[in-house]
């Protein structure tokens, strides 16, 4: 098993640690600390070394962080961890509404004096304090630097991770690593730059064609590099982690430890980029520290790591095979178990072990959301001993799921109804299709941003009242992360889509307390053809990765137009066509019947 | 008449003025001068005083600029105009398209040794020219700003309008403006500012409650304001306009002659809120020369004029009734002509004629658009003797055309066939309506901008290769501008829409040298109420203010959806129900004919 059921939280913890903490912060002359969820790399998973925040107050939560005062130690979190923050926490912690409440007015409330409130520059990006500098503007208050205080006083913190690093086949990357390097420099030069600082491991990786295994979920090495302009890189990784690279890693590469990164930062010459959405203070600070002049600017992987190449487009097309095949003999188990049988953690174990199955299998993508009833309705809920129940008839069962394969990242979710469903859920797992249908039907022209289109996913739901409070899709990683920048289809998507980029298309619907449901596939951004009549040269559209029937007992076929049950229709042939080879003949039987003409 | 069809542009009488104007620049010791076409208020429409471009170059749109410099003068036009621009201009003139060309860039390729561009601070707004100062940074030119050139040598120059102000009545403007001056006026003393300068004409009128007629089409007097925190207003106009309001302007006003803003300015002491947007920057400097701290910020009328409050909405209601009917007159009388009869002069006229029936008429709101065929798929085409052309046989005709009542601003396209009408016409017809039935249906959590909704009223045309190249709505006055901000249904429409708002619902399809079709409605937002099983708490919806048909005959009733269907029908049976007793009996006929149900 991958996945841990576990639930972590041991909230009597938090104060004895709290009063050493304050007392490091007394020593130090610190009126506060803030200790984040984030590690130096800004990933959603962190190594246990990085588990600052859970050890502190026990909160486990994906995002979120603790400002320490010595009278009161706001635990700041977003909506999606409101309850688990209550339960996870001991009073000694007083849970915070964030963003609601930002952190920068929080402070000036509770430190009406001013103060020294000190962080660790590698754990806050330069965007992030300048922020905060910003909104402490005039108040007293003034954010010190300091090496972290958790570290000091985190007796048993586990080590630094060191999993072996391998490489990422060209056959799956699509482009080698030295051709990517000269690429990037040239367009350093071109800027008039002299070098850009990596800090985000998915751009290394993606840059060097290497994998690592320094986290759970995200096959990422952690380290940090500089790209020069003439296409050479110095890479500051543990040595021990590059025993099966060394080959791979030859020309135009410098491998030195990671002590070493800082002073070569601060002999680094010349205009030298940084991104200050994810470079910490502690990269700028080594840059002024030297001659460099720091410029301001887009990780410069970012753009083409989420351009797939067509290498990374055919990869992703046959990890989907794979992973639709073991989600299709998952539903079809699951709809053999009697109602009331199965629960939550039984159906995630089987669903891993459908993937797993796969021997090309190398990791889930992301720990199984796996939500019966009202749990379905928690939009990030993770399954735990303590939480998990049976599923009961007339419920909804949501399952959101993924696997990482050599040559593809996975992402699907899907409702299922567990025995009959009720009209109301019906009729909302219709407009959520009908959502999903939209953005898979869709073509527009070239140059729009997820923004532009997120509002189409949602009409069906808006027109009877409702919604869904996440954004309509994230960008994802090729064997990377699951959740990867700079695209997305929501409200903050500004950044044009381009052909290549993966997204995920996931309208959802949560009734608090009741049921939720969400469907996704993943789609891709291509150039579509010209239409007869048209009029508009370059227009794009999404060509669907994910292979998988939707239930056909909750969709409402009245409600759907003419086209929607077209595209439904073809969408259900094409997954017959495309995964019936793959499956067991139980499994095949049950595709047949699941896919259907509506 | 209030329009008229007369061909004005006389390219030949360019040159000569041109030599004139580099004489003048000459003697400056400036190697550029630039002529925009907006006046000190950023107007749509300008007084003849104004019309320097046109003066300058013969290019008489409604949108552009011109940078003579010693051997080049560029004149900037936008694609609307790029066809215009050639036939109005003599060859001394060379066009440039704008936006695509920055004049910034321009001139560093034109001045590459630099050199000092003359312009009238009176003319161009602070946001503009800092811009432009940026883009001319270590370029070696110069912006200065000097008197304005054209007015030294423009000898018959027209005096300044002086169009008589009247009170806008309590009934229809629904506050009283000494209630309006103290609800903003508290705004800015919550906001620590003293004062607000206001340049807007339509800002004014709106707060002073007060209508004039410097221009046509827009019901506004030209004149400069400042509001200050206790709610009193100094206002810079003409004495001569304000005979019939000096009742009206009474307690907490001062009038004072136009002359006197400067000497003001430098007078007014504290923070002084200007909008860079629209503030010339002549008023900036002004400020700057005396004690005053001058602050950048939204004109304080913007938002709370767009937000019309219930008086407005009734008077908006009730003048799209009268409109409505005019339309219905019209449309009536066209479909009786034989094709190949009517010129687009002529409908233009009728249309105008049917309007003017009604003695309650003010104004046209704009200048009728009426292309037929091929000018049909010119956005901005405005007739004149040169162009006009006979609707004939097979052809559609498009006519965007509004008036001005005292209680409400009217804006409505309608496209109809002349004969029988083809079948790729009828389909594009029926996706173009399908795009504003979409937004006519709509509703849609409080707090969207109107960028996050624009693409819906597209989706229809994008499916089939199709788009529009201009926004799917404009904000209107309240007997005010038909074009108002900040609201608009557009990618550049940032603010979020709020109860009150009015604005035109107008999707399009052109196919260049072919026809056109355009098809607008103005909708008001309100809030929607509560659906049964809905769970966003608040949403908003539009509801329709114009209640004129859809041609039946352009309809392909097979493409639209159900609801499209149901709305289509409900609608034509409202427009039944609101005009039919309006309308003559003829009109009344084709009325019942128009609107029986697809």
């Amino acid at each position: 098993m991958f996945q841990s059921f576990k639930a972590t939280s041991r909230p009597e913890q938090g104060p004895p640690r709290l009063r050493l903490l304050r007392e490091e912060m007394a020593r130090e002359g610190l009126d506060g600390f803030l200790v984040p969820r984030a590690d130096a790399h800004q990933g959603e998973y962190v190594a246990p070394c990085d588990e600052r925040l859970a050890w502190l107050t026990g909160f486990t939560g994906s995002a979120g962080f603790c400002a320490a005062l010595q009278r009161v130690a706001g635990v700041f979190v977003d909506g999606r961890y409101r309850v688990q923050v209550r339960a996870q926490v001991a009073e000694e912690f007083t849970p915070v509404d964030w963003p609601e409440v930002k952190l920068g007015p929080w402070l000036r409330e509770q430190l009406p004096n001013g103060g020294a409130v000190g962080f660790d520059p590698w754990l806050h990006g330069v965007d992030e304090i300048e922020k905060l500098e910003q909104a402490l503007d005039r108040s007293g208050i003034h954010l010190l630097p300091v090496s972290n205080l958790i570290d000091r006083i985190w007796q048993d913190q586990p080590e630094p991770p060191a999993g072996p690093v391998v490489a990422h086949p060209l056959e799956f990357a699509g482009e080698a690593a030295e051709d990517k390097r000269a690429r990037l420099g040239r367009a350093l030069h071109d800027a008039g730059e002299a070098a850009a600082v990596l800090t985000l491991p998915d751009s290394i990786c993606w840059l060097l064609n290497i994998r690592g295994s320094d986290v759970p979920r995200n096959p990422v090495a952690h380290g940090f590099a500089v790209l020069h302009a003439d296409g050479a890189v110095d890479l500051f990784m543990a040595e021990e982690k590059l025993a099966a690279v060394r080959d791979h890693l030859r020309d135009g590469m410098r491998i030195a430890p990671p002590d070493t990164f800082v002073p070569a930062l601060e002999r680094l010459e010349g205009r030298v980029r940084i991104d200050p959405a994810s470079a910490p203070v502690a990269v700028l600070n080594a840059l002024r520290a030297g001659p460099a002049e720091p410029v301001r600017g887009r990780d410069p992987c970012v753009l083409p790591k989420a351009r797939k190449n067509v290498a990374e487009r055919r990869g992703a097309e046959a990890a989907h095979l794979r992973d639709g095949a073991a989600m299709v003999e998952f539903l079809c188990w699951l709809d053999a178990q009697p109602p009331g049988h199965v629960t939550e953690i039984a159906a995630a174990a089987k669903l891993e072990e459908c993937r797993r199955a796969n021997p090309e299998l190398a990791d889930i993508s992301f720990d199984t959301i796996a939500g019966s009833g009202p749990n379905g309705a928690i939009v990030h809920y993770r399954v735990t001993e303590e939480t998990d129940r049976t599923l009961g008839a007339g419920e909804l069962f949501l399952v959101d799921s993924g696997g990482q394969y050599p040559d593809g990242t996975t992402d699907i979710t899907r409702t299922v109804p567990i025995g009959p469903a009720g009209e109301e859920e019906r009729a909302a797992y219709t407009r959520v299709l009908q959502g999903l249908i939209t953005v898979s039907r869709l073509r527009w022209p070239k140059g729009l941003a997820g923004r532009d289109l997120d509002a189409l996913a949602r009409m069906p739901l808006w027109l009877a009242g409702q919604d869904y409070a996440h954004g309509t899709g994230h960008g994802v990683g090729s064997y990377l992360s699951v959740h990867e920048g700079p695209q997305r289809l929501a409200r903050s998507g500004e950044v044009p889509l381009e052909p290549g980029m993966i997204l995920s298309n996931e309208p959802g619907f949560y009734r608090e307390g009741a049921y939720g449901i969400r469907l996704e596939n993943l789609v891709v951004v291509e150039e579509a053809p010209p239409l007869p009549g048209g009029t508009v040269a370059k227009m794009l559209r999404f060509q669907t990765l994910t292979h998988v029937p939707f239930d056909r007992r909750l969709i409402v076929s009245e409600m759907l137009t003419g086209p929607e049950r077209a595209w439904l229709d073809a969408y259900h042939a094409l997954c017959r066509r495309k995964l019936a080879e793959r499956l067991g003949s139980r499994a095949r039987d049950w595709l047949e019947a699941a896919t259907a003409p509506i």
